[in-house]
């Protein structure tokens, strides 16, 4: 600054002194030169100097990297920082929902799994998933970047998110999708497969999936394949293998006794509807946090989500009291989660109608999905498989309908919509082939589901040699859940 | 850059090749217009050449959205964002802590309540209530812009904010106001009552008195009344209609028996505990996101306001102390958020020592207000009134005493103080109307209240056809509550 | 943007108008200066007007605080205030998790302990701990800026930071030391002496030993100590003090009966899960937030963190089912945290690989910790000695080793590794007299214990009249946890 005060009085100057230096100067270059200059462009030499000045100040911020684009680097990292905390919350969200939602005999069991989960999604994918998914050696399957090598610490690499943020916010992704398969085969599994099954899961499976439609080498994405945040990438993939768990463990003891289908409730409703409640303020992470950058989307990728989420809750609240005559708690639970799932896919491209839709006919959906997965004898404890799987598959159509750009109502045409299910297909088929070969796998190498003595018992004990709420008395004729 | 080098480079050529080519030019002239020039004003074209290349720099800039303004703006709308999730991260807490303070058979009833209360507010909010509240048609009331209709998506359209992180936040306040009145109504209300009158409250009365404070054509706000973050605008509001709806309610069955107060101890003072955590921690969303900015203000309200809940927690635990002989952790809890509700309106203006004696008094103020509300037997089972009405109140009024601009401790005069006592009379007496005139017409309609046989045994199984927390026994003789 | 274009018109005009005017200029410079002049200088007058105008919107744009360096200043500051709202939620984290693992009739006590305490600690640091901390007085304390004072509430106080962020930020790490202790003398400590005890922790022993290391003036930061976000400096101290606390008060009645370890199981286990996953995010604001800036390590810190808190969890995981033959849930809650403080001192200066060994040590370590302390009888209900002081420990020591700049496995020498020695040693033995000395005073004062009748009972009862599962039947066989 005081350099260019400095320059404009010399400009000032020079309009009175200029002639006492100018002409001894005339004199010398025509001795010199042989010939008269006008010296006149001399008077641009403060504004060089003013320019230079400038330019310097310019040059030495950014080697001290306040600038602009800088600041807006860093706000980039930060902002999906804090959304990889909101995902990574979701953890807490689903272990409490899980827990809730199951009988207390097996709440030791549920929180351990729901615990070690994320703990172990970290570390699988740090070592092979994040590689395998984001190294785009190939269109099918990345080939290298293990262990999160090969990226700059503190450098953009993923757009102008650094490889440190973009591996947190991925992990986050990938130890979601694990969890969804904990709540389908809980009360019955045991722990050492569940835990083999989830880092399959988040080190393999789910990285070739994911690298399908979120690298840019990815041939999904490639054919046009939408999925913003991951409606089909992660929760109709960890739908799919839970479909498969609750379907190769079978049923739960006396859950389809005598013909009939027994309600098993669940143990602490406080406890589910808190999970509910984190879910919701995690997918705030999870949905906005998806634009990989802060911009001025991230709030209305925000405000999709949580109509959706409204949406979805007072659908399915309705639906259930029509139909059953009393407003349940669980399915306001689960509608919340089914609006929150299908709004997944297409929260930054529908508008607030489309999204209220979209949110009105999951909840409607997850009410019929419970039953009908009942109906066919696939027991799922807390409602996974109609949360993740249906409302996922939904919440990709959904993109191929209500997309403002591309989808059919709004004059996009049939395509977006066929892409849509050529990644629902492709992706399911893959993760219902992978899911069902490592269950049956561990199925026949050690049975996969506990003794029915230690069922009737709980896992708490026979599992983990504990029980959860110790100085309670509890009521005994619930050993067998319904029997 | 590399523009400018070359620029900078050409004008050191110049001085030593300049006199080669000049004299050519010169020649030219001299042939062409009759006369000799000094050519020496062309040493300005490099100057302009990187003035030009500058400005075209910027102007890129400018377009690719990466000024200083803009990374502004973007911060401005992700920080609010994040203290939008934080508010309706509340409805956690005011769920945990509401269904803890009351009892078990009546958890699933309240904990329904709190969830669907919240989708219902965003709903209802996005319908009606934003136009009516920030639609500037009249002083009023607001008369357009309903289904968030009428704005752009992502340019600044509330200061600095966009029209999506703006209403997320305001429909989060909305249902602050709704969920207060939940507690105060709880263990005797029907379901479908309390989902009528948070419509209500959240699409209509709240809207319109929120209009007359936080908009620019607000007649209130234009008298000089100042709420920051909604001591009355929120907090009393939610309480004037709790106490409403209580006082026609009636008390719970067995509260006020055989002449005495009856103590009905909550079922679960952890998840209390942790509601009231929760609550703290949101308010750092609900007081400093209230600044409706990222600037180095909102620091100083989260201080402020963590000031205050201390005070108000420390204040309580100790009078209750002094009262009852023993240290009471319902008093700790409500103090927490009798300092949090009364530094609400005050947040921004206050000084350190302000907040430290806002907080005081109302940590204090709570633990009387709950015996005189029990001495007029207006039962309120959380003591919601007490710590949103009265300290809703004494916030609103402390503006005017420790402002440290306009309170008259800080010699800012009378004038504050009569503009807040005339805001929390209008306010009071709009929704005192309002609500008064829609609980009576819901218990004329349906009686608004459950059977006696119904809350004896408990609303979850009468409204809700389910229990919070099966397979543990429960003490039967608790049916009652203290019968 | 208007006043550039003309001048770039006025230029363009001046290369067919200028000798039209240039001339008459010349006739009356030669009349009055008695010699001819060139005139062409005056093209510089149009490129002065343009550097002139675009100073005045710099200046104008410094005027309105949008630069970047304000903008990178703002977001600094809100960055390290949401960090601070989730070191603050780690209140939630440790009241969960520490009343989870004890026993119901002592859940109140607990819980009224834990929320208390941030209340407290809030108000000491106000008043008397931040100033003996950060003001640079000596190199031993501060002697200055007590109530906050002395500091701009909204301008760069401490590097870019307000004094209100950073007095929040450094409020939240002095109540965490103080919520460590709650755990390790739960169920028998008298809740006043805990009280008092807590506030001189707060307010004396804590800000002195922080001084020594966090400021510029500390005589252990001025040795090369370094423990970056408090693995010795908040949580070997909350462990030294714990440790002295649960030495000088004894074992719980029946722990230790019958020359056996008998095991008292905690209450509830899905509090105690919450709790652990809560403290984990809370983790992500303590750890990254002690970057004091926004910044792109700050992610980074992330996921060291990240991925030391689940080596932490699956080391203990496998280290107690191999002891036991059953995977503990306590034992999985504890590794994580175990890795957790593990990775505090080093989390910006280890590598991946560096931060997974941390981990997995600290995991290994908290299991046979908890071993040792029961060994030789010092009780601590919740493992917090182990979980923070031994682990706390190892994670300074880590630095030594690990560091990618300092540490001996990294060729940096031994020095480092002896600074940090003598930092463990110097802050341990300051920590262990000034708690020895206090626990004493109230010992001698108060008896510091309850009665044994009290003990027996429930200190819920005694202490605070009033129970935490109200209307839930309780094993009466528990009321002396084992006998």
């Amino acid at each position: 600054m005081s350099s260019l005060k400095f320059s404009r009085k010399a400009k000032r100057r020079k309009s009175s002194v200029w002639d006492t230096y100018a002409p001894p100067f005339d004199q010398m270059a025509k001795r010199f030169f042989g010939r008269s200059f006008s010296w006149a462009w001399l008077a641009c030499v403060p504004l060089a100097l003013v320019i230079v000045a400038t330019w310097n100040t310019a040059a030495h911020a950014q080697e001290d990297a306040i600038t602009a684009e800088n600041v807006q680097f860093v706000l980039d990292n930060i902002w999906v920082l804090v959304a990889a905390i909101l995902v990574i919350f979701m953890n807490a969200g689903f272990g409490m929902l899980e827990t809730g939602f199951c009988r207390q005999k097996n709440a030791v069991n549920i929180l351990s799994k729901n615990l070690i989960v994320f703990a172990l999604a970290t570390l699988s994918f740090w070592v092979l998933g994040f590689g395998l998914m984001f190294n785009e050696a190939t269109p099918f399957i990345g080939l290298g970047n293990f262990f999160l090598s090969g990226y700059s610490t503190d450098g953009p690499e993923f757009g102008n998110l650094t490889a440190p943020v973009f591996f947190l916010f991925q992990a986050a992704f990938a130890g979601t999708a694990a969890t969804i398969v904990s709540g389908a085969v809980a009360e019955r599994i045991k722990f050492t497969d569940f835990v083999i099954f989830s880092i399959l899961l988040t080190a393999v499976s789910y990285p070739i999936t994911g690298h399908w439609v979120w690298t840019g080498a990815g041939w999904l994405g490639g054919l046009g394949f939408s999925d913003f945040a991951g409606s089909t990438v992660v929760h109709s993939v960890g739908g799919w293998a839970a479909l498969c768990g609750a379907a190769i463990l079978g049923p739960r003891i006396g859950k389809y006794q005598d013909g009939q289908i027994n309600a098993i409730p669940g143990h602490n409703m406080s406890i589910a509807t808190l999970g509910c409640l984190i879910l919701w303020i995690g997918w705030f992470g999870f949905n906005p946090g998806s634009q990989l950058a802060a911009d001025s989307a991230v709030p209305y990728i925000a405000v999709t989500t949580n109509l959706a989420a409204a949406a979805g809750g007072v659908a399915a609240t309705f639906t259930a009291w029509m139909m059953s005559g009393k407003p349940d708690l669980s399915m306001i639970i689960n509608g919340i989660l089914a609006g929150l799932v299908g709004i997944t896919a297409g929260c930054a491209g529908v508008g607030f109608f489309g999204a209220v839709i979209v949110g009105l006919i999951a909840g409607v959906l997850v009410v019929f999905s419970v039953g009908f997965f009942d109906s066919i004898k696939i027991d799922d404890p807390v409602g996974a498989i109609s949360v993740h799987l249906v409302c996922g598959m939904w919440g990709t159509l959904a993109v191929g309908l209500f997309d403002t750009t591309s989808g059919l109502f709004y004059g996009g045409g049939i395509g977006q919509l066929i892409s849509q299910i050529i990644g629902i297909v492709a992706i399911g088929l893959f993760t219902v082939v992978f899911s069902s070969i490592v269950w049956t796998i561990l199925k026949s190498a050690s049975g996969l589901r506990v003794s029915a003595e230690e069922e009737l018992k709980g896992l708490d004990i026979g599992e983990h040699g504990m029980e959860a709420y110790s100085g309670f008395l509890k009521d005994t004729s619930d050993m067998g859940g319904v029997a």
